[in-house]
């Protein structure tokens, strides 16, 4: 199995609220697709949002909602630039009301990084990681800049 | 905050146990890292396996393991190019006793796809998705082959 990953699914309680949130907090911007679904084209990568009794069915394994307080074992990172593009998200974060797990503080890794929960608890992080590239197009290498 | 992911994070139980997973059933190979986390390039995106407590430290949330017969609400997709090559997989799994949650079979949606867990009951769906093109580099686009 080659070391790739084309999509990763979120399990949700309501997908309008789900859309709204990715739509209008984080201001993306929903491809075209079939309805009971709703894509984002991440470039070479499709996060979707679908219910999460649709991910049941269709694994026979019945889905968990996080307890308060509880998280699912999953989180995701969005690097940026540098910290001053992390306090910004959060900013934005604040002033929409979103639930801010963690506020913008130097990490013991050695980065810059907060994390905030969507409406059914996936975690993500955002983070300025001086120790990883990120290209012009915004993907992430590993090897450090050689500049 | 601009649509990208940077990173995806599985919590485990026992990281030995789930790096041996990755590496020799799946057949990553790891990327040099600091001790107490595996990280696998995926090409412009991570991977990273790190124990469960970790993230309940770093975000004071308590991580939820599944119970058994439930999932996350979460899965993740490794594309392929077609039926065949989801089959190979599956039998290389079946193989290493993996934990086959669905056995390759057409999907409701159009594809041909089938799902298997990790030790930690991170779920993995291979697909075979007509609708999508696979470019040379195995990145997905969502816009159909116009050849």
């Amino acid at each position: 199995m080659e070391q790739r990953l084309s999509m990763i699914g979120l399990a949700v309680a309501d997908l309008e609220r789900a859309r709204g949130f990715y739509r209008d907090v984080l201001g993306w911007r929903a491809a075209e697709g079939p309805p009971g679904i709703v894509f984002f084209d991440l470039g070479g990568l499709v996060l979707s949002l679908y219910p999460g009794e649709d991910l049941a069915r269709d694994t026979g394994r019945a889905t968990m909602a996080p307890a308060p307080g509880g998280q699912r074992g999953v989180s995701l990172a969005h690097n940026v630039a540098d910290a001053a593009a992390v306090d910004a998200i959060f900013e934005r974060l604040r002033a929409a009301g979103a639930d801010i797990v963690v506020a913008p503080a130097r990490a013991a890794w050695g980065g810059y990084s907060g994390t905030f929960a969507d409406p059914d608890g996936h975690l993500w992080e955002v983070a300025h990681n001086p120790f990883w590239h990120l290209t012009a197009d915004g993907r992430v290498s590993m090897t450090p800049d050689t500049a």
